[in-house]
């Protein structure tokens, strides 16, 4: 397991990341949740990731919900079980309900399939399909 | 590379797979993509890709163009690239521009880099994010 | 792509791993196939690699071909392009025809879907299946 | 961990995928496993995952056993822990015992191997190996 | 295969990053890598990459060529054809011999072995390697 | 969780093997790690992955450090838990500090995302780079 440094216990650099995302979020920084007291241990990555994170899931011309699904389908590739019980409930509190989770794990699985497909057999690219 | 088998020399039941996502498509089945001519020697896993794909990827409460995200998101975090390729291409005819695109891979890129930093760091699901 | 060596051109150790598979599979040791032109680099991960390969694909209490079917399943998720080739060449060798292939396909994408399941919804492990 | 569904809170879908499993394994429906307790959320995913996973395992060409020793090793390259525990007890059950298990292994690991060399050394594929 | 933007061609966003890339090696910014030809596409992304990267492989208490060789065995792990290419040609520049090669490859391959048989027997973490 | 046996409940070859190890760490047989008292139902495996692992540790042109690395980022890139415990606990003893924990984590983290780009963006290897 992560070793884990609690908010009280972080230097001002940490505590100054975990401000950020608490005072966003209306929360107790407190209450900041493990992956941010595990990377305490080293600022640097610490406040490189919350930057790149908050840039990425911003709402742009992709919705809020539509980033955490993607987000969502990565770590479900990946195999990440942090990831994914983080980002799904993101996704709840975004709007995602029980039938559109249905509907999520739906292309989840079929784009698993077609991409061990066009694995097994060792399809080539379509020309057609290329960028121009 | 894949043993392909063209239109005209699939047999009945591998047509009538093309036929059908071609006629979807308004496409002549003599132009159907690779993965088909690959899976056309086995008309069984056909039948069922053909199906699974069709209802996964139809519009529901998400809408087309999310499912392509996070068929496109998966395909990257697996490194396909045919179904990057043709769901790239998929995702752009249903309206991903290239300022979305940009905003898709910054997801897909932090996504990636939490999944790494969780498992790196070991870190434990916090309580709070599981579901009731 | 990998700087290749031919047999010609490898030192003694190497050449001797060669004329090993090459007397085994009664074929010239000039037509080694280009893993092993590659190895030819690092004699002692070649010897390793030649011995454990051996070994472990020797039929035994599991037969030739299933041994070829288990390494064929690993290298298709494991997405080796070159593996996937190789043995799939070795499979047919022992024995696999084109029903055998797609029944094996069948399998390998079931497992594929089984796995993603069992991580987007974070199954936990049933205690009646843990060995005793 | 998943949310799951017990059988008797199951709607009539969910049961009736689980009656089936039950039955054919002369079991009892509410010893029935996790996966179908956290699939029993979608119905369409778990019919569809029922269906394709009983006609892949079915005894064909290939018995019973190879298809469980591919599913395990797909599991095993995926580390997926849930499958690699259900499956390694479906296969004891039909007839894997220590010594295959051992034979079984000592594959995995090898093409574990040989799919990295190929990927560290970029091996291209023999033309020898391509299928006609 | 991927859109590429040639130098003469980039945004000024673009061009800077490049720049210092090139002023960095001493070399013309028309011979940038195709990396970075990729990344012209979206400014955002390819600025915070370059930033990342340079801070991430600058010499610390770790020096540049183990921090190369880190650098290539994730790329290995991952299967990252081009990433194996550019970072294996960048560990030559900073000193690895084919001695290093062959040892590196060695380890990755042990590894590689080590990972697949913590997963496939399921070995549970002992506390004596947990942090204090 | 895997079957694990006692170093005193080990057949001859297998408590051979132990032996070895314990002597080279100048510890007690009966405080052997996890990962051995798996590998005890497979004496053959076991012998391998011992030897293997000897040879491909011990320092030579790479010190001892730079392989625990190496050792190390496969398994944070493969998500090997078990691997990622016992081998920073191996990294901390031959001198891996906290500092030089958080550069490796960052070496990490650039290269999972530059592997991840080449892949989004299906970079093209540079010529340049290619080995002579």
């Amino acid at each position: 397991m992560a070793k884990l440094i609690e908010y009280k216990d972080m230097n001002p650099r940490a505590k100054a990341v975990v401000d950020g995302i608490a005072r966003a979020r209306g929360a107790d920084p407190a209450d900041i949740n493990n992956v941010w007291k595990a990377l305490a241990r080293h600022p640097d990555i610490m406040e490189g990731f919350a930057a790149e994170l908050k840039a990425a899931m911003a709402p742009g011309k992709l919705d809020g919900l539509t980033k955490e699904l993607v987000y969502l389908a990565v770590s479900m590739a990946n195999q990440c079980e942090y990831c994914i019980t983080s980002h799904g409930y993101m996704a709840r509190k975004k709007g995602m309900d029980e039938e559109m989770f249905g509907e999520f794990i739906a292309v989840v699985l079929a784009a698993q399939k077609g991409n061990k497909i066009a694995t097994a057999y060792r399809v080539p690219v379509d020309a057609a399909f290329e960028e121009k």
